[in-house]
């Protein structure tokens, strides 16, 4: 291929995907890592599915949606079937599932992390490939299955390198919102959605505005009129009441109690009432506290997707936006019981159980929390190459330094001496070897500091105090390179 | 969603593709980390780029198949433009340095590992979607650069579990093979295509026949004629001294004073020769061994790809196939120096080298070499719960278990003694924990070893010799639960 090629394409990462490396590909890695010992502590297995699947099987119901299956990445394949990429963890585990049938133990316990992709419109931070980690459990009824999910979710978030206690696991139960809605008197799914609508403003609105929205309808301060959801006194006091036993910050317990008192006697309330007292046992039994899991009525995930007790992670860290106005993180994670997925294969209902939270999205996390300690994103130790004469002194020496696992590298592109110093800055190299004809003679070899300069440029280190501990330059024996280079290393 | 939905798709992985987990899963996380940590050392960084990339992106050449862009899994976007899964690693490195260009430290060293995707006919063993692992450095030009992707092959393959010295780099370069042309008096690209085939002949037609091949022609066993290259005397005797040399099991240096008598005095092949020169010295540095790298001009891979030096790793192991009979694993990856692949977007040249390995095939010489000690595909301890009313303790128990680093789970399904045991069995859990009403009330807690039943089953263990250190089942006091389990653990 000496003739270059007529057509130049030009290069471009595709629309709404990203390219990942340095801090916050070895942060992904890194949490990653944490948090599958931890799900395979709990006796998760983990699994790995293709990225397409028959676009058939990945089905209609998108948790996050409620909607049709659009927005998939699909394509025909040579025997005219349809194949999309998976958009989420779940759907393909429900097709490995019905697949397997009965020569699967159950429950099965599985974890799986990987890139999910969304054939939606891109923006800032919004991408449309992105890595999500899911744990779930088919095959078990249990209220203890949740409350397994939520304490590995506690568990896993901390493992992962969040602060302690900058997590919280918010717990609901579909049963208790229906529950509500017969002790409200509601009568159809669209006036239960106003319901919903109007829980979801109190936060934003408060509670005058949304008893409003509950009954007739609010007229708000642009004198726009919003109908309401027709509701007699009754029921608006028994929507408020419920929302109030989700704000008053009790123990588990004691808001648990507070919820039986407005929805007791609808029989599915009852039966979600006792779904979160079993939960509530067992994560006791786990050693998950009331800051670390909390019950909050208010959640609302998923509508058509779930079918008992729901979860949401929200971090209660905040971040500056680009005018340095405190942002709150929110939710990064969330699940809950869907018992009807499997059955779109089988016909029979398995139940289900599951958390999955945005990797991108905790990255992003540790890194506003500044818990990056996890890992060193740094470059090697760099070996310059100032005579072609010499290259294999220079990887002799690149290799001793690898053999007591110090990240070293030989320069090997075609640029004089000033260019690697600077290239060996770019790559935030900790330190440059150099072995001249001087210290060749002598045995000795040079070793500059980079990361002293890079320090003091960015006013994290005082001159005088940092040059007595690291001289910045010097020259040492060669037995006395890798016990050096190893202080320097260490010392940051 | 009460009312299941009418239409039942079927619960079918895609035609080529596969699910991966247990052993073959765990195995390949093991070695994918072991050869990132020596790419680490080497100063290399991880990148990960979007499975999708803009098909003109993705060019016409692949390295195995010397043919268009075919056989991707393409689709379009809806602002129309085509985009397809990647084929490879290379190609996206391509687009990025290019789409990166100056803003990128140069020589820019990066590995990459992740699933690769083609539209191929799916057989036995091979499927559409494989894992890949590459490392490449782009932006130079020295023969050092070449020398050290052979030394990662060597250290990579070591570090990922194959036995020393079963695996051997076999070293050859393009610009060798064109002075031999050069020399043999070969005139045009059919002709050298012809001879190229007739070599790679050797191994299984022997010496004499290629000799014919390389001339006149050749008349085989069953009467057909294959017409032959056409070279002349002189020609052909060239074109086996230089196979002999690559056959003579010497050391490098002596290999290539051989083809130096052959290909000497073609400009290209001089250069080729001082390149080989080059990857000797620079390998003697970085400790790689004569039986750890050879050359062998008789390696020929992707003809229109590589520009200079090839290597192709060889595997030494051999496995049995179905019927028993030995097989030779033969290559599970390769790489080269590829200088043209980065100018289809710029224009201009941009040296590079790397070397790719399939992940799947070395898990599975891993696997027929019996080096899976690396990793344990057990089951976690499966907590057997009784009775519903002491999920709190069960809970408990595991938590404890976890907390000491062992994998546990209560068992979550709805099915009494007997099928917990099985499910503890099919999970591969070492052992199960009984906790009844006596051990309740004693303070003690039942261990039952799973792994002497199984031990027993495959006749691996002498049931006397065993039960006297490992008791089968044992009540023992619950502060003793972990160090007892640890013992189990530990005794496998």
């Amino acid at each position: 291929m000496t003739d270059a090629p007529e057509f130049r394409p030009q290069a471009r990462t595709p629309r709404g995907l990203q390219d990942r490396r340095g801090l916050d590909l070895a942060l992904e890695r890194a949490l990653l890592a944490r948090v599958a010992a931890v799900y395979e502590r709990y006796g998760f297995e983990p699994l790995e599915t293709s990225a397409l699947e028959y676009a058939d099987a990945l089905g209609k119901f998108l948790p996050d949606a409620d909607r049709p299956n659009a927005g998939v990445f699909a394509l025909q394949d040579d025997d005219d079937q349809w194949m999309a990429l998976r958009y989420d963890h779940t759907a393909p585990l429900a097709r490995f599932v019905a697949e397997q049938g009965q020569s699967l133990a159950k429950p099965f316990r599985r974890y799986a992390y990987g890139p999910v992709f969304r054939n939606e419109k891109p923006g800032p931070g919004r991408f449309r490939e992105f890595v999500q980690c899911d744990a779930d459990t088919v095959g078990s009824a249990l209220p203890e299955a949740d409350a397994e999910m939520i304490a590995m979710a506690v568990e896993g978030l901390e493992a992962a390198g969040l602060p302690p206690g900058s997590a919280r696991i918010k717990i609901n139960n579909r049963k208790l919102l229906n529950g509500l809605m017969t002790a409200a008197g509601v009568a159809d799914e669209g006036q239960k959605l106003t319901v919903l609508r109007a829980v979801d403003k109190l936060d934003r609105l408060g509670p005058e505005a949304v008893r409003l929205l509950l009954g007739e309808g609010r007229l708000d301060d642009s004198g726009d009129f919003t109908r309401g959801a027709g509701l007699g006194a009754k029921g608006v006091e028994a929507v408020m009441a419920f929302t109030a036993a989700a704000a008053s910050g009790e123990d588990r317990a004691a808001t648990l109690a507070r919820i039986a008192g407005v929805i007791g006697g609808s029989a599915e309330g009852d039966a979600g009432l006792a779904e979160l007292q079993a939960i509530d046992r067992a994560l006791k039994g786990l050693g998950i506290g009331e800051a670390q899991a909390v019950f909050d009525p208010s959640v609302v995930r998923g509508l058509e997707y779930y079918t008992g007790p729901v979860f949401e992670a929200e971090l209660l860290l905040s971040t500056a936006d680009e005018r340095g106005r405190p942002v709150q993180f929110g939710s990064i994670g969330g699940g809950g019981r869907y018992d009807d997925l499997i059955a779109r294969f089988t016909g029979e209902r398995a139940p289900a159980t599951g958390f999955s939270f945005g990797v991108s999205r905790l990255v992003s996390a540790l890194k506003a929390a500044g818990r990056t300690e996890a890992v060193r994103a740094r470059g090697p130790v760099v070996v310059i190459a100032f005579d072609a004469g010499h290259m294999h002194d220079y990887f002799d020496v690149a290799r001793i330094l690898r053999g007591a696992g110090i990240a070293a590298e030989v320069y090997l592109g075609a640029s004089g001496m000033r260019a690697q110093m600077k290239y060996a800055d770019r790559r935030t190299a900790p330190a440059v070897v150099i072995i001249g004809d001087d210290e060749r003679a002598a045995g000795t070899v040079t070793v500059k500091d980079l990361d002293l300069g890079r320090a003091l440029a960015a006013g994290v280190a005082d001159h005088e105090a940092w040059r007595a501990e690291r001289p910045g330059q010097a020259t040492v024996a060669r037995a006395e390179l890798v016990p050096f280079l190893q202080r320097i290393l260490g010392a940051l």
